[in-house]
């Protein structure tokens, strides 16, 4: 029999049982609820609503729940699972209570209900979560870094619209992402701030006329304060949906990255050969190193997508306060934040793993025509200008079917008087490289100041 | 050790088996795995690929192998659950096979892939469940028209921006539902007719150069054909977007009929009495009867929204044939299939087992205003006209702060001269509804028409 | 003023009318609302509603306003732009039909709507733009074909994971293409034929008193019969989610054609050359031949897919019938019907205008792998022995840095005794390609086949 | 012809050329790539890449261009609109310049590119609509602050799910609006942060070999630092996400206020009357007051959830740097920013106008059940047997067809011995929502001590 069915006489049917329970998805939550449920009893003792020994009694019961579910979870011996018609975590939790320690276990749920409690329990699962993903960000720039510092001398073609475009040190693209990165960190860290603001003792929406103290509970499940408004405290799945959107800009970095990684393995690129650990083989293709790993973050970049607009679309247009829809937070929540934080710690492991392979030959490489223009305007030619002047220098070696390195000084000259004796020098590639040396460009001493400065975010936090 | 690794020395990370296992999403199509195995050595035997011994072999161990995987499903002694070292449902099948029938389990991989065999069994799944999808709507849609038939005559205020409108009985609102909710088992059945074409013997992607019939083992399966191009066999994710989007499509037929539900169940509305087992009640509030089960079916909208987006979003891109990212596929499919096939059987449910409580009191309600403007459009008056004089009335009685039901003859009479001595009688509610008889009208004779037109539709099919 | 503010005094807040008008985007249907009037006032006077001559007043005005429409949309003179405070196309050409023909024109609005208008122009709209999108369709896959058939015979690497898998003809590639395509275009033709039903009449969604006859304005417009429930009619929007979904799945198609463009015409893959026309240059880097156009129906993938669920979102959980949230349908429905048309045309022009170019080297690729282990199979070794043995000989050749040319008909025997004098002769990349003669395989015979049965389908439609 | 052309030859077709254009958006950005353009040839001249009188130049010709492009967006005369040849803004800008000063125009492309330009061109506009969004939002809060405070001691029932659950005060349902778009305004506040450095002098993507000083023109445009490396400025769209995202939670809190003034405004729950300013009538039925406004923010909602998948789709898996998909950014955003901004003015507009109408009678209504169950909570009954007990007497009262105001004192002490004569008085309204003083409980003296706290936030930024 439901809790809550003094009222009622039919049940509820067999397939709305089904339908409606959630204990499925919640039983994640029992770590946080039993904890919820020992700062809400603390509290109610400390204004006088249990004896001392009435809270002894309830703590030890909901140690002995905890204790069950533990071994459930673990498998092991002595575990207990509750079954669907408990409904969900809550009504479980306190089920259980109630087998063990008698009717006192009614007196844990004065002054709430099941809307503040579940809003207070997934707040808790969502703030470790947080935590936890932020160091799995952490230790992913922190690979990054030690492989832009270490192998990221590696002249490559920086390219826009996968086309050649200049070359630059790998080093300085792969610190590209680890900037990208650390903004997701930030946001992760703006979101958890704003969640981490304790709803219990909203009771259903209204608040509750027993004389509870909610900063007390809120202090003693580390929350740096209340939510304000009892109806908002029930209500609100903004914090969920932040989340999760966070999450999900961070799947469009990684997406970013696994796409590189994808196009880099490839024979034709042949950028970098991915470790066994982090590739698979074909069943009818013995020579394939799949970038599996890549692929399947790719893929899951749709699924966190698909996750944010669950969220968003579930709490359209719903009045205040509880609705029976926000039931459905959960999954996808639970969904978007694990995809996520494997994701992170896979491409972790790739990146750790694999072997950057040399670069191409780039001498001659018509990526190095922008040396030209860009060498006619340090001599005070207007850049349009240079930029023409190189675009026909490239169209005359495509005719002729050679590269840059077959310009001679007297062809350049002849193009524009300004080029100089040294104007050949400038089409080294990796010279080419070095003299970006503008804050944030590619050459080397701004791809060390970069390491220097990401490592103060990783060590500074 | 995986069946693909001859080459490979290093084996795949720990972290990289958990994130690259797709076993515990695909262990629900063993069924269809076994029997596109069994269509293959059939076909494989009938083209001299397999001795007739080696068939009978085969087959036995399929069998074998099949009754072990329904025990371990349903919880039996016998059962066998492969473990996610096997990566998935093929390579668990094929492997525990090898277990019962040695090495001769090895030709069963002859002239076809991984890649073949997944999009077989995933086509396989989903037709059988379009099907028990469009059973599902067919019963909703028969409860609909009972619903609308026996106790459809209740006159209730037809609304617009849900503001009352004009008086309709409610049977002609609810086959408004049913007429949608009739295009989409259309929807469902183009969707099926589409997908119902054989991929294997594609192989991995380029056909084989074994002499196969693909045309045999897709007849022994029930395609009405092949799909004629190999690469597109194994890299085409259409009609999972399809059906998936026929869900959405559904599922937000079903969120409006929800909505309506959930306001026609408030004590303002009160037009419908759910039963007690479609609600539930309260923790804290013990005189709710909440509509549960409607706001689940609204909110569940929401997560069939994301796993469209969710499939969009996993092929945007994909270069062919066959990227890992394509694993991804099923969880998005699978939870939008179940879920949209569950919230059609609650809603048959809740339809069928609520109460419709009397209509409202509509006598002298504003929403008659219409009936004016259309007595004077039948009497010639321009109806933009008709529609001034009919709003000055309306003016005039709110300004004396009563209803229609005030107006007397001699004050229509003032307004416009072509009312006449039977005007007033066009203000009964009932009246006006019968008025209706255009079709699709809300007369009742419409009403019975339609449910007659529909009944059809679910006979004929 | 507003047509129907008989009753208001206030008028709107200037905000609120920017807010709530719908005529930039409506306009666009002006040719459609005014057919719509056309055959709605033909059949009121079939009906006896109207005189001759006031129809006939009724089409000579509407014609002035159509006219005026015209030139305003050409730029000419003598054109008429309605402001916003008319809020819509449909009081706009009322009202305009109003100064030509006076109190007439308000005879119009009887026993119709805004409600049944709307919807019906904007099925005439959307049935309209399907077919055109249809057309296109069929040109791209006409084009498709023609280089298929015509420069299709290019060997290639057939790529999973964008790895080299098996030797195909580029041809075999194409026609995967264009049979995705040809999906897309049954698709369109599915929800043409179910938007195809009139609404007209249906009026606020009650019917009318009026003794109209829908099917005879239903068949006047070229609609296949009407919306056989009024209320449906003006609250159905499921065919514009299915328009944009079909959209919304061929987007994904061209998303994949257009990455492997952009994959394809990189130096390091170096498959096709695309024209000048459908490439663009570089302000800074003057030899870059980028891919916009296929980036730009790549990127335009996701507003299609953002269109999409902006419609899903919007008549989630909107109770029945009108409501104004469905005036926001139309600007994704134009974005998405638009979008997809362009780019399904600047596809065809860049598959029309590229060059494709010859094909890397694979003789001793490790591609070839699988004709070892297919060889193996045909011989009767167990597949996956056969798959075993082929990877073996694939490490070998890693380990001692050499390819696949470098086996010797000695070490093939030593590693697998079925191995015979004509194994070596298997790994020729043409001759593997063209084994592969199953339905649906890459050999040429059957891409020729392929092109005549697409063909049929260009012809028979 | 275009500034990139150098090499080229063909030019590109006229439908790419509309295709790729961008300018029909870009056009919008007109004073941020002016002011983008003065504050880079500043600091070029402060470097001694342009002379003083360069600058000058420079700097008087970009006026006249902001001159003329101002007349045209005016429709003024001595306007200048650039034609879609010209592609984008920065072309235009850059090219009418030349019309102006001669080829010293091509001076002001010296170390930039257009990638590092419309990063800024786009962050500059965006930190500025963000911070208008704010003051919008602060403006909202303020009317829901005023209305809360003067009009909010309304007894209305709380509801969940929409039944009536606790006799709240309306102010207190306000006030967690209020608070939720608080939090919107704290996450605008971190986008806008986070967004605000600069990414000029990125030039391509690997910075330049001129000796630019990107901190000082960032310091120019007012920006808190830099975007410190070259290929994470051109590539990056994080920061258009998460302000899109921080929009789309804000619309969904919008559609939840909205969806409650069309509940509230329904003659069944008559909580609200909509004021003529943000109402609109029907065309055919005269007495209606439609709530459109608080509809179409409702609807938007859709709008701009569609726009935030467009942006996450869209960089889904690109590779660095750019890519043209990213010119796809632009509209999205825009729609999102303005939809946004139009929709908060809207509902602050609605609310500001709008009367608040007399509660409904809540005596005797069931929904004062939880006082009696939380009368025994306080006389030390467990809640879970005081919940049963109050179920128990709902279900009474229910059977005999009468209220909750129809118990007698000893029907209660009947139920339970603990309930004692004040226990009917706890039967009141009023004084049930008066007893809720628990911190953010429905209480009068919380919601005059939530305005307090919200009046903080406004003056304090």
């Amino acid at each position: 029999m439901a809790l809550w069915d003094g009222r009622f006489r039919g049940g509820p049917a067999d397939e709305m049982l089904r339908f409606g329970e959630s204990l499925g998805t919640d039983l994640h939550l029992w770590r946080e609820d039993i904890a919820g449920s020992k700062a809400h009893s603390t509290m109610l003792s400390q204004v006088g609503l249990l004896t001392t020994d009435e809270l002894n009694e309830i703590h030890r019961g909901l140690d002995l729940v905890a204790t069950e579910l533990a071994a459930a979870e673990a498998g092991q011996p002595g575990g207990w699972t509750p079954g669907i018609e408990l409904e969900d975590i809550h009504m479980a939790v306190e089920t259980r209570l109630r087998d063990h320690i008698g009717e006192l276990a009614g007196k844990l749920h004065t002054a709430r209900s099941r809307n503040d409690q579940v809003a207070t329990d997934v707040r808790l699962w969502l703030r470790a979560r947080l935590d936890l993903l932020d160091s799995e960000l952490a230790a992913l720039i922190g690979v990054l870094l030690d492989r832009a510092q270490v192998d990221g001398r590696v002249l490559v073609p920086g390219c826009t619209h996968l086309q050649r475009g200049q070359p630059i040190w790998l080093g300085h693209q792969i610190l590209a992402h680890a900037w990208a990165l650390s903004r997701d960190r930030e946001r992760l860290s703006d979101a958890r701030r704003r969640l981490n603001r304790c709803p219990l003792g909203a009771a259903a929406m209204a608040g509750t006329p027993h004389p509870i103290d909610r900063l007390h509970s809120a202090g003693l499940l580390g929350f740096a304060g209340v939510v304000e408004n009892a109806m908002d405290a029930v209500s609100a799945r903004d914090h969920l949906v932040e989340s999760v959107a966070a999450c999900a800009i961070s799947m469009g970095h990684l997406s970013r990255m696994a796409e590189e990684l994808v196009i880099w393995s490839t024979p034709e690129f042949h950028r970098v050969r991915l470790s066994d650990s982090w590739s698979t083989g074909s069943s009818i293709m013995p020579q394939k190193r799949n970038p599996d790993a890549a692929e399947l973050v790719r893929g899951k970049a749709g699924r966190v997508f698909g996750d944010l607009q669950t969220l968003l679309v579930l709490t359209k247009a719903l009045p205040l306060a509880y609705n029976r829809d926000l039931q459905e937070d959960r999954p996808p929540l639970f969904d978007a934040i694990s995809t996520t934080r494997s994701c992170v710690r896979v491409m972790a492991g790739c990146w750790a793993d694999l072997q950057i392979l040399p670069g191409p030959d780039l001498d001659g490489d018509f990526l190095l025509a922008t040396e030209l223009a860009d060498y006619l305007a340090t001599r005070g030619v207007p850049f349009r200008q240079a930029h023409q002047v190189a675009g026909g220098l490239v169209r005359r070696c495509e005719e002729r079917g050679q590269n840059l390195a077959s310009l001679t000084l007297s062809e350049l000259t002849a193009a524009h008087p300004a080029f100089g004796a040294d104007a050949l020098a400038w089409l080294d590639p990796a010279a080419a490289a070095e003299r970006r040396v503008s804050r944030g460009g590619t050459a080397w001493s701004e791809v060390i100041r970069q390491v220097s400065l990401l490592r103060e975010t990783l060590l500074g936090e």
